[in-house]
């Protein structure tokens, strides 16, 4: 098939077969598509879709473009976790050193935050002296000796997706369950995992609004896992409002050091037993997920957990003191509130309107060339279910700006908090699980 | 609205405003909107589609990328013809000085050859001498004179559709109702004419196979041209056969003569009649189309058409001696027949293979820079309904080419022809109307 041919098939609804697609990957990469010819096709399944055959042709071309990585020299398990994303969403820092004082090796490449949505890795470099970037060689060795790495993507992983991206951006083909699911499992397929737990959001401050939508993406993902040989689950959960009590990046690093510590018992504690508990259940170090619950909660009771977290830390290069002060961490010079206008309780919150508000702040990027201020961000002191007084602090903002910005930040923060007189119910946090 | 929101909102299947579809278009031609989105608005047209109102929006602008022809200083009504092209269909050579002999002044601009489809330019070059690049004011001059100008379309006329063309060529957005109809009225409304007849061809030769799609094209391009203020009218025809009885650029002048000298009856007069009629009612010098049919016919019996052809072929550079002389025409230095291999009754015949036969013979183009020889080309003694005797010639090929190359062809022109013990009704050429 020429290439027309298969852009064609495509746009008329037809399944593109798994040569047709390395055909296209192939062409694309050697140069001899060009990018008007990818996005063509990109749209075409944008509205057409890709069947399970297809995705896993797909993914399997995104993977082969550049380095999948041989872990078989460890003797642990190696699983990873992968959120979609939200705010105030930090699970990774204290999950991936509790999984590995549990027995895993952790190979963990994140990404970084734009938009809304914080990154993981912008999170770990708000601690003093923490690296992000290594070399394959010394990440093999780290998970070795220590069973954690939380690094980077390097540009050998998954190459084609980058591209396949930045066209995407630009040519209306972002929103595509299919064409998501390719991206993230390529990158995470290429980590040489035996098991994968995916964290899929869905709610106000998610990229999929619906249960029902991030159903579908999960569904999706899993099924490319699976299909890649590794084992794969999802759990569905709710991003209705900000993810515990924190949003931005020291911030979030210090809420993280207090999970670890046994100091904060709130969401975020929920999502890292749970997920670390799917964790050793598909790793095989846990029978059951009562086993791995109880696996997790004893390694932040002893500090296994806060042991790990400073080893890591030590081993990427940063200042491992924070795990015992936190204050070591940078911290913004002002404090402002954010006051309630009235008394009632919380219906709703638009957790993107706050994520955007954190963006305002520094504490997150607008374009991928910003710099942002790690310093930055702001507590959540009201969540959805809970009672406020007229003028009780809402969210407390951590800034380096000058107060003449305020206002609009400020605003942004009230517009996206709705107070009424009915009792209201926090969202269940737990809505599913796709494996 | 972004490019980006714009070619979500069509990948959606939302309706794009004017302004939307201005700024995209616009944005575009100015260099600031990349081939990559263009071609993904494309995908997205293709297979969502575009209304009325969209589509009104997309021809004005493709029309507005280039010069539009005011010809309101002429006295009499612009009416032009075009057809959606097929094998042997060389009816405007005939038709636009037939319909100038009756009144009408006809600017009519065509394209060249391409795959199995012959071109009016392709055709008109072969008369020694004929030009079909000319000066817009040249262009106006000779309409005023005459009445008839058939030329080549000039760059300035609609570029947006050039540029627009040669990327849906290449990203499997070419099989597209709105996207060809934007095309093909684009050209014909930069006209400025009162009104148009279209041929939209329907079967094996034709590139809309079935009645069916015929029709919606037809509906469609009515539409742009009345949506555009110009009196629109669409015949749906036959091409389930090579029209008349020949294929080949010299052959078919030859023809278009024979018919001019009323010499030849056939299914391209009745074409020619039938169009012609339709250009003298919409352009209003006839009241109805019996007494538009009877003008056509009188144009050919008093020889009026005849000389109408004499003088623009010799205002634009032609040797007008061949409209006495056919002889004078390019001649294949060898003929050869291709026989019937068995006796019996046309069933039907693949006039797209026909068409290729002919390119293969070096009368048509297989890419846009190939050259053609005027000569070449085939005369067409079987169609469908007619019987045969076994050994009887079917075609008579008019060839330059050796001998050696044969071959090939026969087998290609036997197997485009179905020969069966039944008897066969020939095709009805006229399927309906749209207007």
């Amino acid at each position: 098939m020429t290439p027309y041919e298969i852009i064609a098939a495509k746009r008329d609804g037809k399944e593109l077969s798994a040569q047709a697609i390395a055909n296209f990957f192939d062409g694309y990469l050697a140069g001899r598509i060009a990018d008007y010819q990818m996005s063509a096709l990109l749209m075409a399944v944008c509205i057409r879709g890709l069947n399970a055959a297809e995705l896993n042709a797909w993914t399997s071309r995104m993977l082969a473009s550049g380095e999948v990585l041989d872990l078989n020299f460890l003797d642990r398990p190696r699983v990873d976790k992968h959120s979609t994303g939200g705010v105030g969403d930090k699970v990774s820092i204290p999950l991936a050193p509790l999984a590995a004082a549990c027995g895993l090796a952790v190979p963990m490449m994140s990404g970084r935050g734009l938009g809304h949505s914080g990154g993981t890795l912008d999170k770990l470099e708000s601690i003093p002296g923490f690296s992000t970037q290594m070399t394959i060689p010394r990440m093999k060795k780290q998970l070795e000796r220590l069973g954690v790495v939380m690094i980077g993507q390097s540009k050998t992983i998954a190459p084609a997706d980058k591209r396949l991206y930045a066209l995407r951006d630009v040519t209306g083909t972002v929103e595509s369950i299919p064409l998501i699911s390719a991206s993230i499992m390529s990158k995470k397929l290429a980590e040489g995992l035996n098991a994968l737990v995916l964290d899929v959001k869905y709610g106000s401050g998610a990229f999929m609004k619906t249960l029902a939508d991030a159903r579908r993406l999960a569904r999706t993902m899993v099924e490319i896992g699976k299909g890649a040989g590794v084992k794969t689950a999802a759990l569905l959960t709710a991003m209705e409002q900000p993810l515990g009590a924190w949003v931005g990046n020291a911030l979030e690093v210090k809420e993280s050091i207090g999970i670890l510590r046994g100091e904060v018992e709130n969401a975020v504690t929920e999502l890292v037993i749970e997920q670390g508990a799917h964790m050793l259940v598909l790793g095989g170090v846990a029978r059951k997920l009562e086993d791995g619950r109880a696996s997790i909660r004893n390694a932040i009771h002893n500090g296994a957990g806060l042991e790990m977290f400073r080893r890591l830390v030590e081993a990427q290069g940063g200042d491992s003191r924070v795990a015992d002060q936190p204050e070591l961490l940078p911290a913004a010079k002002r404090q402002a509130a954010v006051l309630a206008p009235r008394a009632g309780v919380v219906q709703a919150m638009d957790a993107t309107s706050i994520g955007w508000a954190a963006v305002d702040m520094g504490a997150g990027r607008k374009r991928q060339e910003d710099h942002i201020d790690p310093a930055a961000g702001l507590e959540v002191h009201a969540h959805i279910g809970g009672r406020v007084k007229k003028g009780q602090p809402l969210f407390t903002m951590h800034v380096n700006h000058a107060p003449g910005r305020d206002d609009a930040i400020v605003q942004r923060l009230l517009s996206a908090v709705r107070i009424g007189p009915e009792d209201a119910a926090p969202p269940e946090l737990f809505a599913g699980i796709v494996r």
